[in-house]
């Protein structure tokens, strides 16, 4: 059964303990600065509600082939971010359970339970993985602290109770479901740190902390970010219990790095996406700034611009390659390759702030000095804001200041920076992202090319 | 005789026509989102105030020799913006003067009368160059509204009135004189678009309209803006009166590009010398966090150190190499190598946002998500806070997220996006900014080390 | 009917006018430094030869879906680089043939009776574009030599006289057929230079001047350059008739750029081909030498090996993408995406020399310093040679060196220079292949976004 | 007393053991692959002679002030490869000597005695660090052949035997002095491979493999490398007896270190002059192939120029930082600073690449196909190069093919790959390089620049 977007508003109103700027917030869906995120998945509810009680969503599907996923892809760019988190994640989930399928049954069961739990009351689900982590050099049972990682501490008969912090998790105020895994692969010995689960949001134990971009000030000066805007949230577990059912890893600690590598991929393919995606974006900006300005034909312009689109449309080859060869499971799921995934991820990311240069060259100063709108409509000195920002016949300053404030938006402002952050660090940082792509690489291939070269067969070594 | 910080506020009450958010601002003092700016450049009077009428501020020096200059660039990174400004702008003037004593005596004359005016005030002085400058394709006398680049409109006995726009003008509101330069060379049949004076701010018709990236939420989420931020004016000159002794070009176009390139050279000096500071003052953000995190032994995160150690080495490089090189006028006066400072500017400003990427990579995604001190003060999570966002002995949770609070603030968001901007188009823009290096090169030379590495005298062409 | 390599050899010796330093080459087939050259493309006969009348190389078999388009580049990354140029430029000689039918339905025939006569012969044919082009600064008609660009001196009844030198033309002087094209397109007035023709190479007239980096020593210290490289001629057309049937373009300048538009296509995709197999190479020389040294852990040297990946991986991610998105004539001819075709161009060309850095970073010095194997064999310095060129058991240092050998020959030698400038020239440099790529980017659909995320329509403009 | 060049022709005459292509070399100084080089050293020898018991050549001045340093400097740029090398190794030594006068004051006079030595009878020396160094995942001492690494075989009570390969030794067969020094810092246990020591090139055991870029065809064809080459020399120590007065180290395992370290600066100077220099002479070649060509004026031809121009000016403000704050030892002896010169260093080398490719794209393919002077000066082909090859009045063809060829020379044949890999590998490879430039670096004050931005004391750690 669907929910309308009221029933999503309404199913936040559950007790969960949610703060921002150190008080406690009681009405989520009334607190100002969550107000355009709770509209932005509430209008994700509306724009896919069926009636009728076998409906479900079409973000629970699982792609049958690789049209299948192309079509997935083209309708998640239309999504809410908590709606695409939640598919992600789920087919995480079963992408790992079907990893753990031969040796533990039990928590594969669990899993596909748990997935046709969300599915039949359309849940929002997140992910929370990133563990406190405290002193880097440090294995978690060596921290001075062992809630430094997440872990077990009691196992009782009907489930266990689990402590630490989750952190940078978006939308964890907002939706319904936390998805806990591990944070990384475990070693024998820290048994009590390979825990996976799925926690309500407003179970009790449950703290989140938030902090947002949503704009403080006139919404109409951030034109984008304060339509599209999500808190982030520090989740803290103190001590919160988890009955068996929605335990899927407890202490196993081979498995701990399945579901964030189950995981990983996908919001990889999805991360790529809306790389490629917000490279036409720049892109966009960047000719229509040009052309507002009267600069479209200048040639160290045309050269920025198409070095611009060739990061648009190589990100955008990554997808379409890992779409055309795509990899399908014993189960029948299809799933994006690999290497083309993680290519297209880290070059995106590697070179966004490139391109947000290019586009602050080619904009000019009035990205940051652009008069408000409020200045257009004063009396007193409207008239010279309109006389002198616009440019020629058919660029009125209006048309010209919308297209300056959401430069500075999308990328010299709150949410460039949480964008030029978030590229980077998804993923886990580019180091990380550069070990995960050389893994998926066919590295025999190219040492025959390497030995064919040197007219070699590779039998002189060894 | 020289201002106190008291005396400076109180010489803000002038009139002035200053609006923000499409407001008239009253009392620009009192003004809560100038009230850092103006206590920044209140601060700067007492930091250098000796009573006595004929005392001057260090600001007012011209360099003799480059000994001087180097202790000029050291005092200048201890000032506030506005008396940076003020010098760079100044010391411009003059040179100005001096190219056109030849020619226009008299012009010279009020320049450094207009030069001890200031001086013997102790006041503070911004440049307005940039026009509105309409459709980029046409010059001035071609653009529909004649008056989108600042022009004379009226020829008086005793003085002119100009009209036009001046746009990111930082600190205009809070300054005390307006030095109006054309914003490039103008050709003959531009004479009325060739008008170079001074206008204090609070004179009629003069309106200026701010922009901020000054924090409009908790100070304390913002350790660096909190404390320095700028107004930025967008300058409405609308049919200003300037009598003769504060016009210093009135219609020869030949002198239309010198007051600019004056600035240039100074205000590019000072950028690399800020650019160097910025540099270090990241690597220092970086190594603070990577220790505070536990990674400063990691290869990949010394790697990146490293190279943004490099970067900040060189910027100073430049900057040294221009003193150790500077350049004597015939008044004596000493000035930067253009060369070396120009290299220094350009490198600074276009791999800026790639030692921000460094920054990002390698301070992770609490960047973003570091609760507030609020949080941290809240007895309902504070416990947690300080918990979790600890990492060890030695590292306790508030010196942890203050960094986390800084970084963000200085590289991702509102603040940190003035900069990407900022670095880019001070200077007009990286390509402009090439030009400018090449124009100083030594190509006479380069294509005598080319003739000779081919074996040729450069007699077998022509 | 299909060649063999000895009647390809053999079909070489037709009186055609080939010089080398100076000095005619009388037999082609025997030059020693066109040797490997000849060696090759006969071994490419071979290799696909079969009897019978009827037969003819796959190499003129036009792609009638993706797949056979994605079958075709398969075998082209086999065949020898004249028989990819034959494939490449007949295919574009029948996209012209395409374009023009409509209006010229006689030179469309024309082409299409060239393109059987080719493949009823099983000839080898090259493009023959470049023109001298004297001043760039002025057009053909202006250059004060008429023939510095390619032109019709004489139109008979029977044919045309051409005169001018085509520049940089690969294998020209082993091949059996030029076919000519304009350089760039012509404008009215010029019609004299807006020509293309099909002139067999040992036509009277027509004289070819080589250089090549066949290597001038010791083969075995060149294990990859002495077996693949081709002369390069500089091709003149000293007033060489062309009869009616094998002139396809004679003064319609309208038509000028078609011939050259046709043909990038098709170069650049077999280049990016090219380009993502080379980036494989060098891969795996990379992965090859560090684990030969036993560096293959160390974290910097990871990390270059997976920039090494991600840039081949996305290079051929473009070709991927260009083929998943393939484009249909009317006449039933499969091409694929110019969008994704030239993105992938212009990056793999653009970081090519970047990743050659990687490869000399990672290999260390005896790149260039591996004694010769003469000096392995030698008995009095061969034992110390064996003795420290190894590095422990299983890598013996005959197999060491010739890994060095082998990545000095591919990147730091003559061969490796002439990759860096051909990567970056085959296309026209890298400033025309941007436009190239911003061609074919859609603009519109960028716009949008940008006009949408700015809250804007678009007819705020206008 | 100085050597004349004939003289040091001469004195190569001494028995020595040189090889290439494994055959025994007799007469070094008749050797036609080493004439270039031979000639080069000698003119070197002339350059500078002067006659009378008592003189010494300039390369033997110690700076004792930063002038001095400047002035050696700019003489550095005019001297053969062999004079600097020896210029820098000797100073070098005398650092090292500096070091260890406090604890090993014998073998501080041994290096003083041996500077006095070769000074007196003016020889030129060469430096040899590199060991084969065998699996680089193992020390010296885990090596499965122990004289992979050069160690001490036999402590005698005159001196000492050593044995081992020194490699990438450039010009060792044609100097008089080889200084071996150990690759790396030995750590107790491994006294046997912390040698130090002076061994003369016609030693008994010594052995010198060599390869070289010295171009093998018509030297016309190589303006540059025909003139500048060295052999590279793989250096065999065969059991070698050191007499104990030659002897620097000779188990000391703590200092193993100071003689690379002291050597790493002096030839990073060296090294980033040159690289300044080269930086210099790529611009002068784009420039004069652009005007050439005519493209001089064209946008994006002249924005590569600058950029360009950006690289080798920053290339030098390094040097000139570094000399500008130049350090004193004890002794008086004036060094340039560290950090400066490392970063320059850096900087250049990580750039080259990139210059490089801006080159190709500016000149064309005529880089590589430009017919040689032997077709220029053919009766039968000659005219048409003529015609061709020149592109207005006063850029004759002769003209433009040197440039052209030049280009290719230096940028894209045998020796511009030795250039590439040199760059990158002369400083033990860029991740070393940028770990001495960290090490350099004043950490401690951009750690309270970061502090004092985030409003922290750093007391709030700790």
């Amino acid at each position: 059964m669907m929910m309308t977007g009221k029933q999503y508003l309404d199913s936040l109103d559950d007790g969960r303990q949610i703060y921002l700027d150190g008080q406690r917030v009681d009405d989520v869906a009334a607190e100002p600065l969550f107000e355009a995120a709770t509209r932005w998945v509430a209008s994700g509810y509306d724009a896919t509600h069926r009636p009728g009680d076998g409906e479900a969503g079409p973000y629970y599907d699982i792609p049958g082939s690789p049209q299948d996923l192309r079509e997935q892809l083209e309708l998640l760019l239309g999504w809410d971010m908590v709606t695409v988190t939640t598919a992600q994640g789920l087919l995480a989930l079963l992408t790992a359970a079907a990893r753990m399928r031969g040796t533990h049954p039990g928590y594969a069961r669990r899993i596909e339970d748990y997935f046709e739990y969300c599915k039949s009351r359309d849940l929002r689900c997140v992910q929370a993985i990133t563990d406190a982590k405290g002193n880097r050099k440090l294995p978690p049972s060596k921290q001075d602290d062992p809630d430094l990682y997440t872990r077990i501490v009691e196992r009782r008969p009907d489930g266990i109770v689990v402590r630490g912090a989750k952190l940078h998790i978006s939308a964890a105020a907002i939706c319904h479901e936390l998805v806990v895994m591990p944070t990384k692969m475990m070693k024998p010995g820290e048994e009590d740190w390979a825990v996976a689960c799925a926690i309500p949001v407003g179970a009790p134990g449950v703290k989140i902390v938030n902090t947002t971009y949503a704009p403080r000030a006139e919404e109409e000066h951030f034109p984008y970010s304060s339509r599209y805007n999500m808190p982030e949230g520090f989740v803290v577990l103190d001590d919160v219990f988890v009955p068996n059912e929605r335990v899927f890893l407890c202490g196993e600690t081979e498995y701990s790095a399945t579901f964030a590598h189950s995981l990983g991929l996908w919001e990889r393919l999805g991360g790529s996406a809306h790389l490629a995606e917000g490279g036409d974006l720049l892109v966009g900006l960047a000719q229509l700034i040009a052309e507002a300005n009267g600069l479209e034909r200048v040639a160290h312009i045309k050269d920025k611009i198409a070095e611009m689109i060739i990061y648009a449309t190589l990100t955008r080859a990554g997808l379409e390659a890992a779409i055309a060869n795509a990899k399908t499971t014993p189960e029948g799921w299809v799933y994006p390759d690999e290497l083309f995934t993680n290519a297209a991820k880290h070059y995106g990311a590697a070179e966004f702030n490139l391109m947000v240069r290019h586009l602050h060259d080619i904009a000019g100063g009035a990205v940051l000095t652009a008069p408000s709108m409020n200045d257009l409509r004063s009396s007193e000195v409207g008239p010279f804001v309109e006389k002198y920002m616009r440019t020629m016949d058919g660029v009125p300053a209006e048309y010209r200041m919308r297209l300056f404030h959401a430069i500075r938006d999308i990328t010299a402002d709150a949410y460039g920076g949480w964008q030029l952050v978030t590229m980077i660090q998804s993923g886990g940082g580019l180091y990380a992202q550069r070990l995960v792509v050389a893994k998926h690489y066919d590295m025999d291939r190219a040492k025959r090319l390497g030995l064919a070269a040197a007219g070699l067969t590779g039998e002189e070594a060894g």
